[in-house]
């Protein structure tokens, strides 16, 4: 039960201070290692649907790994380093219990244009983006995610939707030399579609048919009839688990096809390739680079060349986890706390620069799988971690045989659903203005993906700040002009609000008072108290008044304290009307 | 005579479009050419008092622009070369009649770090800072200034005052090879000392304290009484008319003890040295330069190189020039045009370019004699430009023998005023959080001015924005929770809003209801509608209200075309607290 509440001012999330105080207790202590909250009380039925949930998820994981880091230009099993890490480290410090951490296609994606497909990058990039990461968490930096609009949320996933997809044409088509900027992509892969691979074609649209078909069946069985015979239940549960390890299915058959072709000695499809066998090495990540022609790149050059990556990367890590674990936290209804959640993230990228991992996020798809599945708590991910190592401890040397083209496939199936078609009309039809961001957004987006979200959230800052810096206002005549703002004065309105003060009371003729509404103010500065000093005495020059009504208590205290000659404030516009009609009688 | 205004809502200033309509009609062009708003009612009267404040400026100007292009780092001439034309241009297009446009001790500091003691690079610098400045003006950018707040400027303004008289103390003492920048410099200075030249110091000092002596007999004069004898006035006349042109009268002594003691055969004294004779070419400012070494620098290579000033430069140009408009329109009463200043900035600046001059603004100093000395129109600026050109056309050879240490005293006593030593008790005493953005402008400019504004105006908006992320709010209990918000609900704050009410209604154990109190909302966005529309599920879910109330007229538009479901709203906290108490009885 909650102690009532008295006129309680807030203000303000917890701080570093407050956290560090209430570390020592036992409530803190949960805040700071979650595991701690649901471990104690952890019922031996939920164990069931962890580990189906893991399982799953694990069965997921191992080819959008595979597939994703095809997209950030790694060699395919840095997916699967990257896709481990994730369970352990969130099952400890995590606060949602469907979040899936592990490589994503927009953070590949990312990644991809900073880290020139070289793994040392790569790698380096996750150490610095976990430690940058962490900082913020110390720092208790999350809410700068309050200033990513929704608005250009919508604008990045449905750019990076359009942007991934169509990087993995390309694959699904057996296209080679296809450039990595989307513009060049596209004229380059239509240019090249004669050389097409008809081997990949064929299997590429395959397992993209079958991929859609199994989603589409899933779909139709969701509303789930409590009064079925058994067998027909058996049967939609045989359904429901083909179509949830759906991608693990398709890349398999896949594989199993391209082995029979090469085991026979045809080669037409394009295959993964060699890759390194076994589990990754556990190593300090290296700080510079041998290159080949002799020289040595410093860590100061990498530094430099991963330059803006190091501010959007952990951002956008945190920005995509977060928007993902607020989606399942609402439909699931419990909440998150975002500095954990960047602490959990960071730190995952900080140990997993140690096996080699790229940098890492929530995954949209994954934690939806995770979810439907049933997870009750982060236990799940440990069971999806075992899964990727499983395969990677014994299944790389399948990994050569697996077509780059049934990967291409689950990646379009996995991104295109993130394509949201009615949101440029919904924006249209309830705030026509938030389509700027959104639109500037989506459309920069194609050329960098960062600057798209940069551009979006410099524009989403101004369209707050212009509505700071010109307050509407209502001017009505009452012999007085009287004068409502429908917010607050801060510094860069109050030059526009004095011109035109002066403008429409001092220059006419003869001189006009003024009555200030001032109901919703919230604060005042100083640039507005000296501003208004000067408006006093030029109304005061001009033998008229200029009178503050309805002045908030705290903005007062402060009108007050700066002692303005000739300040004047009244309760209400009316006791205001009332004084100066009294006063021009008087005269 | 105004026209009556009924409710009549006023949001941002005039357009291009506006400006562009209006500018046929006469009130339009007046506008354009405020020339054409008193010339024609020009009376000869004011022709006298133009006349000696012209002449006044002129005599300050001269000594000025030689210590300034001292300042930048440039020629003496160069300070000449740059303060005539501001004279034609701002009588055409100025809209104070104070304003005196030239080289300023700031600007030149600004300069002096971009054009690297290269009069090919100010030169250019001036062209394409008067290209943006103009550009601005028709973009009508002039309300960028807005965001500048009063802290930044006083903090700004503090620390260029020690900036600049402490790097004038080298000349003072004679000193060289002192290092450009400011901790260097101090360093050099006091490292130096007994390499000062006695001439220097001597003649130094006395400059100084000639200048001070006249500047404070000047004050003393000040509150001048009608019923004195005329041989008293004439006494104060004459005192008043020697103190004004203080500084043309220090360096022309100054220049006669040299000139006698160089024909003497004593060189004593560091002096300026070989000049320019005569007015500067009339020429295309020059787009690239051949260097010593045979080589050439491009446009593209000095564009780069000038970078950060071709932002820094036009702004702090016209945050000078309007600061000290703003002052002077204050203390006499008219209001000047952002917009149309910046024109006339630009416009001098672009034709300066034409004749050598480096970037000029608004100086405060001349413009307090100006006003002083009673200027009644613009003409004013025109007398003093004629004393400048009289001045290079026959006086440069005299220029050869003017101490630097005389001019060292000009610049001392010229910006040392502008310290303000009352301005951190005033912010403490009445807005104390103001005195980070001073504190931060202040200190940091001591590195780089640029990046102290920079700097100071980020924090500003940081704080702006802080605000709109986090409202304070009030809670109450009325058995249901009243929350009440001081501010606004933009997209920054909704998170810790809706959070907030999660926590503090639904997990209470019986969940209660929540009354919205939204008196202060002006607009709301798409993200804030989104993040409601979840609330509210959330709300439906725990089955019990959220109810919003007194939702402006505007706002509640938006919130209807949403159409949220479960959307309830009132016209008062008490109307809703009704409702709820009668829907609990009747269950």
């Amino acid at each position: 039960m909650m102690e009532p509440l008295t006129d309680r001012p807030l203000r303000g999330d917890g701080s570093v201070w407050e956290k560090a105080a209430t570390c020592c207790s036992s409530a803190g202590l949960k805040t700071l290692l979650p595991i701690l909250g649901w471990l104690p009380s952890y019922e031996l039925s939920w164990l069931r649907m962890d580990l189906i949930a893991g399982i799953t998820v694990g069965l997921t994981a191992v080819p959008q790994g595979l597939a994703y880091a095809e997209v950030a230009g790694l060699p395919v099993q840095y997916g699967l380093y990257s896709a481990f890490m994730g369970g352990f480290v969130y099952c400890i410090f995590g606060t949602s219990k469907d979040i899936t951490l592990g490589p994503t296609a927009i953070m590949s994606l990312l990644c991809a244009s900073y880290v020139e497909q070289d793994p040392v990058y790569a790698v380096l990039l996750a150490f610095l983006c976990g430690l940058i990461q962490i900082s913020m968490a110390f720092l208790r930096l999350g809410f700068l995610l309050d200033f990513i609009s929704y608005p250009v949320i919508k604008g990045f996933t449905c750019a990076a939707a359009i942007t991934i997809s169509f990087g993995q044409v390309k694959n699904l088509l057996g296209l080679q030399n296809v450039s990595q900027h989307f513009f060049l992509q596209v004229y380059d892969t239509f240019r090249k579609i004669p050389e097409a691979r008809v081997g990949d074609v064929v299997l590429g649209l395959l397992c993209l048919l079958s991929l859609l078909g199994l989603m589409l069946m899933k779909r139709s069985l969701e509303p789930n009839p409590e009064d079925l015979p058994v067998c027909v239940r058996l049967a939609r549960g045989l359904i429901w688990g083909l179509a949830t390890v759906r991608n693990a299915l398709v890349v398999i058959s896949a594989t199993l096809v391209v082995y029979s072709s090469e085991a026979a000695g045809h080669h037409v499809f394009t295959i993964t390739g060699k890759t390194s066998p076994g589990l990754p090495p556990v190593r300090v990540p290296a700080f510079s680079e041998a290159m080949v022609n002799g020289t040595a790149l410093s860590f100061s050059d990498i530094a430099l060349d991963l330059g803006g990556g190091l501010a959007v990367i952990p951002l956008m890590g945190l920005l995509e986890s977060i928007a993902i674990a607020k989606a399942f936290a609402s439909q699931n209804d419990y909440r998150i706390d975002g500095n954990q959640e960047l602490f959990a993230i960071g730190l995952t990228n900080l140990m997993g620069s140690f096996v080699s991992a790229y940098p890492i996020t929530g995954s949209f798809g994954r934690t939806a799988v995770n979810s439907q599945s049933g997870v009750r708590t982060p236990l799940g991910g440990v069971f999806t971690s075992v899964i990727v190592l499983l395969s990677l401890a014994f299944l790389t040397p399948i990994f050569y045989y697996i077509p780059k083209a049934s990967l291409a496939a689950v990646i379009i199936c996995a991104v295109a659903p993130m394509f949201d078609y009615g949101i440029a009309l919904k924006l249209w039809r309830v705030k026509r203005l938030d389509l700027l961001p959104f639109l500037v957004t989506f459309l920069v987006s194609f050329w960098e993906v960062q600057y798209g979200i940069v551009c979006g959230i410099a524009i989403s800052g101004a369209m707050l700040l212009y509505h700071v810096a010109r307050p509407r206002l209502k001017l009505r005549d009452h012999g007085v002009l009287v004068v409502a703002l429908d917010s607050g004065l801060s510094f860069p309105a109050v030059e526009y609000i004095s011109r035109l003060l002066y403008t429409e009371a001092l220059t006419a003729s003869p001189p006009r008072s003024v009555v200030l509404d001032c109901r919703h103010f919230s604060t005042i500065d100083y640039t507005v108290i000296n501003e208004l000093q000067d408006l006093l005495r030029q109304f005061q020059q001009c033998e008229v008044s200029l009178i503050f009504t309805g002045v908030p208590h705290t903005v007062l205290e402060v009108l007050l304290e700066a002692d303005l000659p000739g300040l004047k404030h009244m309760e209400s516009v009316e006791a205001a009307l009332q004084a100066l009609s009294a006063s021009t009688s008087c005269n």
